[in-house]
């Protein structure tokens, strides 16, 4: 697995943020993201000279130890309370005149704490590091490209070559987590979605129940694994039995509109142009008030961050993006069909990261091994 | 399983409340207990005189279902985007001249979101349908008693008379939840805890890996259900093959603790002293510093929130309150041994929720059916 260039996100994020003389970064998956600290409790002070890690007594070691091995220069302070751990911030930040704190992610309560605590002028900044985190580097990539492996092999191993008929939307769900374990992921990237038929499969969110798989139905299976904190994001739609001619139909528009999708990734597009290209080719077959939601999302150390892919997205596409392409059309009495794949934006359009067939809507085949 | 007696829990919320005019409530676990609604997007407004419920496109039919099955006599807003239930809050609390706001829940970007769009005053509120949603009414412990049966009962399923030697943390950890569900729960409380020997056993978190149970460690399961969205937790430790002198000492001095916390449960107790008493008895017996967490938490519709019971707790214990008990001792090269049950307090002290033996560290009775 190749490096990831952690050592240099601070200065990423230093060269972004000129509002203030300081940054208080406060959310868990900047602090990892910005450091490699895998910790529950943590906060990062960005001066203009040093970065400064915060956090308490259970994470002594291991905060040193995985600054370490990211390479990142960076001075460990521990608290034993958590009113020790902000005099120690305080204390931190109190050279300089004005602290930015991370606005979507401090609750006003903080806010108000940071208030009583710090001299400094509080200045609240938004998305800073998120800016920077939607850059991947080659390790995250192959991160990402890794849990993909393991939940394409978790799907074929699943349901390749054998029916679906009579096991139910749960039995499969647990067999897919059970399986992307065994498979080394640390678990599975969110809960996966199984559902079935013309009730469950028209919920685009549908938690999985004992409802049983029948003849005639359609299966959406959005599933993804988390490895090494990183997670991976697909759906494919499969048909139980004959399809009827409207199945076939549909699949072949979702299909055709998710990869027109694909191929319109590109750095410089916008999201709100991409959601167009799957929503306007849903909508010319007749079905576009079938498609309720984004076109996608990014995904990194979160399954759902930046860039968010909808009608009034406003943000540019730009290399190294990881974003899902997932279109779908739903409606009670008849199911739905989805179907996802998770790409990295490159120079010259895309990578498709996910691998599993889905030309038709049947099951893969059969694990080879 | 009883009812919940959710109708009333606004008027209970109202009378706690007097700093606004109106309160707007924005964290989705406490819109959830207010009103009975499960969406994930939706807020509560609390007028004198009225609640008024406003989510999105997807939850209008789930919304007024889910409000009419709770008795709760509410107004359902629906806002087709973001923009359009800002602007619905923003017209609902227009009469009034001032707005209380969930001052830990809220964002600093989202309160000047707020600043924004509303003419009135905005109050800071802390706590105000926490303080509230503590006292559990007979419907909620019954969930809790049905989350705790099944993991009970999966306990004794996966580990019970049966030696756990050659299997795996993580393959323990996976019959655990896969059985939970089998016997009706919708998932795991949180995830499982399966931590065996020197290294593993000694982190109070440890997340489940691929190192095999042997002969003489002392393995940490902490498993809980989720029904009906409201959790369970409970942890038993197991001695593998002949316990050493040291463990069987050891073990003894925590489910000592461990009896003694529970025999102190008792409204009016403050949860600093309830946590002495298990600190006292573990610290006289001279390791005091190997047990390096707080006594227990509330457990509700989280299954971390409050009281909380450690040191610095200035809380007192009341009436329907759901409590662990859970002290423990963790050291590198021993391992570790936890015991936890989840506890109601009642008029006479409290009712235990969890039933797995724990007189002694081995593996619970073999299931009879």
């Amino acid at each position: 697995m190749p490096p990831m260039q952690i050592a240099e996100r601070c200065g990423r994020v230093r060269g972004r943020f000129e509002q203030a003389e300081a940054l208080l970064i406060s959310d868990l998956t900047n602090v990892r993201w910005l450091t490699g600290f895998t910790g529950s409790n943590g906060w990062v002070i960005l001066t203009p000279h040093e970065v400064v890690l915060v956090t308490d007594g259970r994470y002594d070691n291991q905060a040193v130890a995985e600054l370490a091995d990211a390479g990142v220069e960076a001075r460990v302070v521990v608290g034993l309370s958590s009113g020790a751990i902000f005099d120690s911030i305080a204390a931190e930040v109190a050279p300089y005149a004005s602290i930015g704190f991370e606005s979507a992610h401090v609750s006003y309560a903080e806010f108000q704490r940071y208030q009583g605590l710090f001299g400094a002028s509080l200045v609240p900044v938004g998305g800073a590091v998120e800016a920077e985190r939607r850059r991947k580097d080659a390790g995250e990539v192959a991160r990402m490209a890794e849990a993909c492996r393991i939940a394409d092999a978790a799907l074929a191993d699943v349901v390749g070559g054998s029916s679906m008929v009579g096991r139910t939307e749960a039995s499969v769900r647990n067999e897919l987590e059970i399986r992307m374990r065994e498979l080394g992921a640390s678990g599975p990237s969110y809960d996966t979605i199984v559902a079935t038929g013309p009730t469950n499969a028209a919920r685009p969110h549908h938690r999985p129940t004992d409802t049983v798989i029948e003849p005639g139905h359609t299966v959406i299976i959005d599933v993804g694994a988390l490895y090494d904190g990183y997670h991976s994001d697909m759906t494919r739609t499969f048909f139980v039995g004959e399809p009827t001619p409207q199945q076939m139909d549909l699949y072949e528009v979702v299909l055709s509109a998710q990869r027109a999708g694909v191929a319109a990734v590109d750095a410089g597009i916008s999201t709100s142009e991409l959601d167009a290209v799957c929503r306007d080719a849903i909508t010319a077959a007749g079905f576009g008030e079938w498609f309720s939601h984004g076109t996608g999302h990014g995904v990194g150390l979160l399954i759902h961050e930046d860039p968010f892919i909808n009608r009034t997205g406003d943000l540019k596409l730009q290399v190294g993006d990881v974003v899902t392409v997932e279109p779908g059309v739903y409606r009670e009495g008849f199911g739905g069909i989805r179907v996802e794949d998770l790409v990295v934006v490159t120079d010259s359009g895309c990578r498709v990261l996910t691998a599993s067939p889905k030309d038709s809507p049947c099951p893969p085949s059969p694990p080879t091994n």
